[in-house]
């Protein structure tokens, strides 16, 4: 039997673990374990998971040196245009770096990104033809 | 009213969007959605993507150079350490590469890193007091 297709946690490396808890709980997201220095979010069938970068690197077993495009966005998606200008000026609230102010994109939808304290990519996006909110 | 917490999207850059349906698809995970040039997959509650880097980072605005560890783990849970081991071989079996095998880790689980393609990290971990498969 196949294994089943299921992403359980998405571990975003911090710096400074608290500056994240601040940042993301200034959303309104409620941390739902947190301890042994790792904090948890329920964000929706899959769990957020806030970790030091150092110790998420010594956990792989490999070094915590990197820099660039990390090569990965998360989408945080709501369901109109307005929706998303209101979310996005969150993130801006909660201490986000603008990346991409929302703008019409060419696949139909309106999008736009930030960074949180660690420069993890946010894309904040309404998709007119799948509602994945 | 403060935004939902909620992920919706994963996208990973891929440099070789054929190479990286394959992995995906190796393990049995299928493709619900696949049209210009993005990859979705349904991992439980969130989708993946995948899409070329270069178009990605594009999307983004940023250079798409990158390199060293990127901060960020996905993690696919199962329910036992014996499933843990079938689903590092299966993997393994789709082309991934070995960066730590299973072993007993300190939180009181069990669990191992492969890389996917574009040296995406995954964990495949037991977590005996939390079930997130």
């Amino acid at each position: 039997m196949k294994m089943k297709p299921k992403l359980s946690i998405v571990t975003l490396g911090v710096r400074d673990l608290d500056r994240s808890r601040a940042f993301y709980g200034a959303l309104g997201w409620e941390c739902t374990g947190d301890d042994e220095g790792i904090a948890f979010y329920d964000v929706g069938g899959v769990q957020l998971a806030l970790y030091p970068r150092e110790a998420l690197a010594e956990d792989v077993g490999q070094a915590s040196a990197g820099d660039g495009f990390t090569g990965i966005t998360l989408a945080h998606n709501e369901p109109s245009k307005g929706d998303v200008d209101r979310a996005f000026a969150e993130f801006l609230a909660a201490g986000a770096t603008e990346i991409k102010a929302p703008v019409e994109v060419f696949w139909g939808g309106y999008s736009g990104y930030i960074a949180d304290p660690d420069g993890h990519l946010w894309e904040i996006a309404y998709n007119p033809f799948t509602d994945l909110t």
